[in-house]
């Protein structure tokens, strides 16, 4: 039994994509209501297609320099060396397309039906909270379950055909450079859009937000779906399959030890397969009752699927002779992830300290606003830097009784258990913008204040699932490069051992330029919105200028939305490419100027510090949007206080943090690790130091 | 020759002192102008007696309990310990009480003849520039000389009398502990005040900066020199005294070895000895011709001192039998901490494009103000941590040939060589809130637009100087921790080998408590700096409500300045205990519960976080400050422009950020370092993983 068990994870994988494509028919089935819902639902879609396409014809282009690159020096040395294997060549850069293909299908997949979607759970919610929640969470779920299906098959392929798990890292490359360019570009197109609609249209000409006048509304509601659901379903895609390849390798290295009966191979595969199971039957369960909570619904789907995959995984360890222990591991990292979530709840939440003391701070004016909330979000980075670290620690010594190799492999597996139920947390994810889009359309539409007043309680639980769904996700991403990094270690010792050393130079040589980059490449996407902003202000301000009738309102006069869609689109694409393009760079000149040690000590600075501004920016982002929320729903002086007007600024400040710099950091960490223990043993032997002789 | 040679240590430490005292009543007999000036001078001066007065008290009862701590505990294990040398112990506590003392001293010194210059310097600037030159430049270096004359005299006593550098930890820490507080405690004082004045003055009451009719104007000006000189100078105290001890303990390793010739005990204090006879001549040749640039004389002083220590120590090393790749790793680590303060320089210089992109940000609004410095400020880091650590590689491989003992050596006799010229580097740092104070006193008194133009010349040098101190400051501290790591590693080394490995998850687990620590220290002083306001703020308010003819400003009317004085005392010192003592809390906790391996990674991840944070708060403060003042000097539309009200904003976020959170890290990371190396031998042997058997 023991040889097929891995089988499990394509099955449940295929599982997964049909039971994404099933909610897929099920949205398309519902109906998307008035014809001016139709039309702004149609505009957004048109507008989400437009930006994806320009954004995957440029990265078709990377794809395919960077796979010619991989087909020539991966695996190392290169393919004109005497002994190369230029079938092994292929491989490499055949799985590392497939890797980029797969990620970018299950973006495309979410974002079709969330852009869908959203008009059809406005409708549905003017038959009751009930009809319109199932919209709200199947919509999300096609994304969840795509994400997962995908991932997990496209691994289970690459496997099966290669039984490498130094191939499925390329397949896993694949996948992490594209969700680096889909968050920091879906980053910097939702902000410029977002930060130019309210420029000139809210404070420049004093109308209202997502006024149908402003040539900007179109792109800023595609900006959300571009950002919160592509963008966060990429992110997570990379986490999953990254987690699972540290876990392969890792694995791999117990297969060679006598007492490990060569079982350990396929237990990521097994684990991973039986989270989507969970997450499946965790899916199903989610309902909401005739008077029922949507919040309650979503956190009560998360607690039964960790609940049937601790008892699954359980039961796989039995059957299939793995080490109590490592099943241990597996479920101190889940824990750990649901913990993680809801701490950053907390610093998010609009009945708790940090937004309440944020909110009462802008009532002494803008910079006491912006003071409290990063303080705020310098406090909030304790809690799951912690959590992180305490987790590995304990997976670590859980599993130390077996040996080293075997602790380390533990890391890799609690890595593992946290993405495991991934599947149901990007849906419950994906539910957010959907619903918030919902509102904005059931307001534009006017379908009446009892339909809004339900699309508010939805958003309302969308923005719980959100706060938790970014902490799960750094700290998925915390534990998934620590699993990394010790692949990379494992990977680099073809010639004798490698330890990272601290007091040896050239590691913290390394580190210093490690925490260095994160926060250079959040500058550089920051400062890249706001030089993107300028152009596309500078477009709203012609249309309003040369468009007759458009700033009165003229019946039938239209402000040309593509033209600010596509502004935005080549914008982000130009200013995505320097950070991205520079973290590989980077990464690449560390390792073949100063060695893997240097290269180790990189990874693990850029982690610390990738870490600390990802929670910073995540939660001070989100303390200042719900601060401002806080005093909009009538505290302090509520809408058009001086107290507003501090907190509107806080938000704006925080829009970029936590919408731009702060969710691409986990992918970049993530990308830069992969590189890593891609390139590693060409490094061991190709770098300038040894090759000088000073190393 | 060479057992005499570390004389030059007590000699030049006196005549440092000797020095600083000429400079001192050098101030004291000059003019201190008309009786208006004279008022305000003394209103300053008597509110920083007053500030001072109750922070050393209390200071003193925590020095106090500390001492006691530290006779029992130090040298492990207690005095209740059989073979106890009580001498030792006692020795451990009075180097401790004298460390913490002359600190203190130095603090005092320097402030007191700083707010007496001020007004001496305004006065003087009526007589021409090159008048009033040499009264900033020489009350600023009371307080340089002072620094480094007590500081060394200090180490050179307590190692004469002990031989023990191990003791001289135990000065080291006295005197950070205390830093740590003069510079937490003067940060929230300065920025309790600023705020508060600003906010009911300004805002409020719409009466101008300075106004004598504002209960709070005192207390800012107090402040400037609480935060600016004192704080300052007890972090480079600390700074030049941890490097030391910490190249101290490095040679005294090397002194157990064959070939050293028993040479290097003692080449710390050697080096430390010239570098003060070095800056006693540079400063010397600081002047400003009849129509010269203050800038250029601060920075010809600079390099002066560069070139004589370079020459002085290269004779020392040939004469004493000194291995030149030592000499070599010192001149390294003096030639990047000026090339760090020079980078910080171009970021926070209104003539390149961090400030004019940040001022042209203004013009968009206050949201982009704060994101485009804040991605400056992310930007600047850069350099400094390449430098930082560029500087210990080389430094380390430039002594390994000698082995490894010898670069590790190499790196502290680096922090050693950049700390060297601390002296004249203090000098030009307090050189600025003197001739700051002079502008101010200039303006309230009258004294005409030629005196105002002179002095704003000489501020103009002063803000130059500021901004290179501070980025020499961060880069001193950091080379001084690496090299304290290296001490605390060879200290913890009493029974076998200790390795900071990055895959040991203790070692991870330290690293991710330890990053978290800058953030949560700097949240707790921000909302600390934010509560205290608070208060004061309330008591502004009642003045002006309560004090009759106050508002309107009638003759004889005065209000209750030492009232504000005092509240901003109190308060500072009740929030700076929190972030501190948790400080040296957390750092026994790490130590005493996961042992030596995870107190390494830890105080490896305080330092990351540490100086990443340093770095991005002083630049981003000072960018946005230079913002605000080229706006001011009529660029983008000039004071009260839309433009100028978001510059506003920006420099009162920063405020907190440069001067109350970010100068506090270099000193909270030296406090944890020395913390841990006191600590070492103790923890070796008891920690609680050890004890349960687990580590």
């Amino acid at each position: 039994m023991n040889e097929f068990a891995w089988l499990i994870a394509p099955i449940s994988a295929l599982v997964s994509i049909l039971l994404g494509l099933y909610f897929y028919f099920y949205i398309k089935k519902q109906d998307s209501g008035t014809e001016k819902m139709k039309e702004i639902s149609s505009a957004i879609t048109e507008g989400a297609y437009a930006f994806l396409k320009r954004e995957y014809i440029t990265l078709a282009m990377f794809v395919a320099v960077v796979s010619v690159l991989i087909f020539i020096f991966l695996p190392a040395p290169s393919i004109w060396s005497p002994d190369a294997d230029l079938l092994k060549h292929a491989a490499m850069s055949l799985a590392y397309i497939f890797g980029s293909f797969c990620s970018a299908l299950a973006g495309y997949l979410g974002l079709s039906v969330a852009t869908k979607a959203n008009a059809k759970a406005a409708q549905a919610a003017r038959n009751g909270l009930n009809k319109a929640f199932p919209i709200g969470f199947r919509g999300g779920g096609v994304m969840g379950f795509a994400v997962v299906g995908l991932g997990l098959l496209g691994v289970s392929i690459v496997f099966a055909l290669t039984n490498d798990p130094y191939v499925v890292l390329g397949f896993s490359f694949g996948a992490s450079a594209l969700a680096l360019f889909a968050k920091a570009g879906g980053g910097i197109f939702t902000k410029t859009a977002d930060i130019s609609a309210d420029l000139v249209g809210k404070v420049e000409l004093g109308i209202p937000e997502d006024d149908p006048r402003n040539p900007a509304v179109i792109a800023d509601n595609v900006g959300d779906n571009v950002g919160d659901v592509a963008g966060m379903g990429a992110d997570l895609f990379d986490s999953y399959v990254a987690s699972i390849v540290a876990a392969l390798i890792l694995g791999q290295v117990l297969n060679n030890l006598p007492l490990s009966k060569g079982v350990y191979l396929h237990m990521p595969l097994v684990f991973a397969g039986i989270g989507i199971l969970a997450a499946i039957l965790g899916a199903l369960t989610v309902r909401v009752g005739k008077s029922g909570d949507p919040g309650n619904a979503l956190n009560m789907g998360t607690y039964v699927t960790c609940i049937i995959f601790a008892v699954l995984t359980l039961s796989a360890t039995y059957l299939l002779d793995y080490e109590w222990r490592i099943w241990g591991a597996a479920i101190v990292g889940l824990i750990a992830g649901v913990v993680i979530g809801m701490t950053s709840d907390y610093f998010t939440s609009d009945d708790k300290a940090p937004v309440l003391k944020t909110a009462q701070a802008s009532t002494t004016g803008t910079a006491t606003t912006i003071i409290t909330g990063f303080s705020y979000g310098l406090h909030s980075v304790f809690p799951p830097l912690i959590g992180i670290g305490v987790a590995s620690t304990v997976a670590y010594f859980l599993c130390s009784p077996l040996g080293t190799d075997y602790a380390l492999f533990g890391i890799g597996m609690a890595a593992l258990g946290m993405l495991s139920i991934v599947g149901l947390i990007i849906s419950n994810d994906a539910y957010g913008p959907i619903v918030d889009n919902s509102r904005g359309i059931a307001e534009q539409a006017g379908l009446g204040e009892d339909v809004i007043r339900i699309t508010d309680e939805l958003d309302s639980a969308g923005n719980t699932a959100k706060a938790i769904t970014k902490g799960f996700a750094i700290g998925a991403a915390g534990l998934t490069v620590i699993a990394l990094l010790a692949s990379f270690k494992s990977t680099a010792e073809v010639s004798g051992a490698v330890v990272f050393d601290l007091m040896n130079p050239l590691v913290l040589l390394g580190a210093f330029i490690g925490i260095a980059m994160p926060a250079v490449f959040s500058a550089m996407v920051m400062l890249g919105v706001g030089r993107n902003a300028e152009r596309m202000i500078a477009e709203i301000r012609r249309q309003f200028r040369e468009i007759p009738g458009l700033k009165e309102g003229k019946e039938g006069v239209k402000p040309d939305y593509a033209k600010c869609v596509d502004i935005a689109t080549v914008g982000a694409l130009k200013e995505l490419m320097p950070p991205s393009i520079l973290t590989i760079a980077v990464t690449l000149i560390v390792g073949f100027v100063a060695g893997v040690e240097a290269l180790g000590g990189y990874l693990a600075g850029a982690i610390f510090s990738g870490l600390l501004f990802a929670l910073l920016m995540a939660n001070s982002g989100g303390l200042w949007d719900n601060a401002k929320k806080l005093i909009e729903s009538g505290v302090h002086g509520g809408k058009g206080s001086d107290a507003h007007k501090a907190a509107v600024v806080g938000d704006t400040v925080g829009d970029p943090f936590k919408d731009t710099a702060g969710p691409s950091l986990n992918t970049m960490i993530t990308v830069m690790s992969l590189v890593a223990t891609l390139f590693a043993i060409l490094i061991v032997d190709n770098n300038l130091l040894k090759l000088l002789g000073l190393s």
